[in-house]
């Protein structure tokens, strides 16, 4: 969520926008747009070089999204702020997954959804521990607020269990699927639903659970290294975003060579690559946290994200697969991603739930997360 | 436990008890009763109406059996107060499954015993914590306690995986299955052992560490609004028990038709429908402990009753089934239930971990009673 | 880790070490090897009373190990100590487990591990727990120690279901295996690189992490009662480790006629006998330990000893049977197996979650063991 913050190089930032962005090392990432539309144009390219190129543009388009999110939610109030925040913070995912959708590509964007939240959960959050703990001997954030975050983290894995589980069940049996359609838009919305109250919650009735990572919001301007006009950060969102579309599609199109030059199934690529490229902005932003010893911030953004991908980016595309996809979407993930987001859930609840962290809790989340990635990279395709 | 209170409108109750006894509105409801028996002689009347209609006539006299036991054990020490209770707090649902085990329907007493404990850890809490945080903006209770019963009812699902897994396994082999009855016996043995070490630690050993709880229990009379004679404690035990028989014929005898007639399978009736019928007077003494702000007896009441079910009921049922019905209960639950019952306990377990609630938390168990209802709601009835 | 002080019968050890060794009376059971090789050469001895005799005569054994392992550690500074006794903890189940890995008896060695973190996480601690609070009302331990002990369990689980998940889903499609073997020793890799960075954290960076545990070791000698020379303690050690491999042998060389005899698979033999033969000096030490009052010493020895069988003896054996097995040995634990892990994992982690024992917790430990005890004994021999 604070992107800006997070890249800052400069302490005093230029009065010069344009050379202020130009000094931002993420920026100078950009230059790979123009390289990878290039790419796309020669017809001999390598799907796996066109895909990396692509994946790299992706990265300061996400974080430029992410930017521009920020300043327009410090010309809010806090609530509105807080709502802006919440419904742009994933757009990257959303975009890349919308285009997937789109394409047809179900598995993927299934796999990208679980892979989202295992690379917040296990991987920023545990580089995040490691590179603040080898810094600091022991690192203190709010138990509550991770309490909080661990028990929405818990019930969004269950709300995903469910449908797959179901229908995992019944298409073994062959039997009908009794209006499994409406199972799938129930929950949908059930899950929307509930996205909504927490928002009412953390924003209206208890900001104060969250409070450290609140106050980062509330502060106002301070914490922001630079001001952008309105006009500025809604131009640089429209067009980041539009970026971030062209560029999910050339990924998108070029990840079924992709994983065929490099022998990877459709499922290692959406849980692994698209699942980091998507979250790259978001990842960062709390491993940079967590090297400064902002804890609470740290880990409210990779779990905030984690939430965000489960209760709101999910269920808006299983809705919109009704109208973009040739097929509808349903959140029937394998027993693989389930099993997997369950056991990242819990591993994430017993190693944040007291409130501390050191370097070999990041090293454990970490021997999760290579685990968990050696499982899918030697699962058959088939599957 | 203390629905009299729970169901008080009056602060001085007449001194007629009859007055008193018509001036709570839930006795009302036992003109259900006479309804009930009537309709059932109407030959075209439908099923659901006459299963609905035993329902509400069951609410009232559980809220009887619950009184009754309580006023009985007023009159005795503590020890043999929390025995009483213990043992007659569930004696509704008991009635019920007692009824339907006789009858043969296996698949319902299987299904009403995990909706019972899906019932009162996720809805009566989500209720209570929801009511309770509408009006209290954070309200606190004694976590040790709350752990206690955690564990309790985690060891109480691991004993329910088992023999599901066990039965699952050997029933798609198609093995031959050694000895399933005495695992099947063994289990039932060792719950019951362990439930009454548990009585011996709650009510003897360590009744500090269920403080709160106790208090109620420990005070004497001067939380009850009234005070009943012992004969009269003992004659309306006995005549609520053999009314809810009665009620809980009419209401297994519908059961299998109310599925017809409104489409839901015999499972879905018994996880939703007969095991909040079964458990509403204890529910909703829950829920009106959590408005009133007294915490520890509400999450003592809900889990305290979970506990029992799992712990009490299960197995006495199990070995009740020798004598009683056409074939052995085996806790072989499906695939679904135990999935179910694990979520909802690991679920209870981080929501209620950190001895605090508000409204938010009950949204949160609301939103997985929800999710798993929709669930039983459309898997097909040959599962 | 603390065997000599927790045999010790004697106050003031003789000064004469042959009558000091003669007064313990775990040595008298040394007798019991010139016993089992006697036995063995009686060709009609039933092979029951063969392998119990070997596994009588293995208990001593494995206490003369733990024994000299720690009269070493105690010459050598804290950490290269530390790192002996964490090495030579386990030495007797990895021994056990070598030999039955060379007969080729995989199931066995893979029942074995995962008997020796149930029999430590439930048997031993629940024990520890039930006869230390029968003593003691309330006991207290280090919960942060406790809770990297879970988190460190919960990964070692999560690393064990992995390939065993793999392993079934494709065993059951009967499609290739795609490199399946690299799965595996990437898999025993990574568990024995987080246990190497668990002792850097456990004996370098953050040893007051662990801080009561540790001070028996950094106590330097007083807390032993007596003191071996080097020699003394070296030929103890390969003189003892000699035995155990021999005992060992025999041991495995009846357990399939002892199975058959009475009437017991070989997974059940594994998963109890095997594993409790195995950790008898470590579940001794941390039984006593209870039973002092010494709780962080007691939870430190039983959850140690899960963790080094998780992270360091499991991959040692997988690497091992490349060069000494008929079959590689996979990580491939059968459904029971990884479910019965689990629910020990996360009910060790709910009831000591708080730092606080009574025996109530131990009953309940004890019930989740006899359960899982009791579905492995019913379960057919062909699974």
């Amino acid at each position: 969520m604070s992107i800006t913050q997070a890249a800052a190089v400069l302490p005093h930032p230029a009065s010069n926008p344009f050379i202020a962005f130009l000094r931002k090392p993420i920026n100078w990432f950009l230059l790979f747009i123009p390289l990878t539309v290039a790419l796309e144009h020669v017809h001999s390219i390598p799907a796996p070089v066109l895909f990396f190129s692509a994946a790299v543009a992706i990265v300061p388009i996400a974080a430029l999204i992410v930017a521009s999110t920020e300043q327009l939610s410090t010309r809010t109030g806090d609530a509105i702020g807080g709502l802006l925040n919440a419904t742009f913070g994933n757009a990257p995912e959303l975009i890349i997954a919308l285009v997937a959708l789109k394409a047809g590509l179900l598995d993927m964007v299934r796999a990208s959804l679980a892979g989202a939240i295992l690379a917040n959960l296990l991987m920023a959050l545990g580089v995040a521990f490691l590179l603040g703990g080898l810094r600091f001997k022991e690192q203190r954030f709010n138990p509550v607020a991770t309490r909080a975050y661990s028990t929405m983290m818990f019930v969004a894995a269950v709300s995903m269990t469910v449908p797959s589980a179901f229908n995992r069940a019944f298409a073994t049996q062959g039997g009908p699927i009794r209006e499994e359609k409406m199972l799938n838009i129930g929950i949908a919305v059930l899950l929307l639903l509930a996205y909504g109250l927490y928002l009412l919650f953390s924003l209206k009735t208890h900001p104060h659970a969250f409070a450290s990572v609140e106050s980062e919001h509330g502060g106002g301007g301070h914490d922001l290294d630079e001001h952008w006009s309105v006009t500025r950060a809604i131009v640089t969102l429209v067009l980041a975003s539009l970026g971030a579309a062209w560029m999910s599609e050339i990924l998108v199109g070029a990840a079924e060579g992709t994983g065929k030059a490099l022998g990877m199934s459709q499922v290692f690529i959406g849980i692994v690559f698209v699942a980091i490229v998507g979250g790259a902005a978001e990842s960062g932003s709390a491993i940079a946290m967590g090297r400064k010893n902002k804890m609470d911030l740290s880990v409210g953004i990779a779990l905030g994200s984690c939430i965000q991908i489960a209760l709101f980016v999910a269920p808006v595309l299983v809705l919109a697969s009704y109208f973009l996809a040739p097929r509808p979407l349903e959140l029937a993930f394998g027993r693989a991603e389930i099993g997997s987001l369950f056991m990242a859930v819990l591993c994430g609840a017993l190693v944040c739930g007291d409130g501390q962290s050191n370097w070999y809790k990041g090293i454990q989340l970490l021997t999760v997360y290579a685990i968990i990635a050696l499982m899918f990279y030697f699962m058959p395709a088939a599957t």
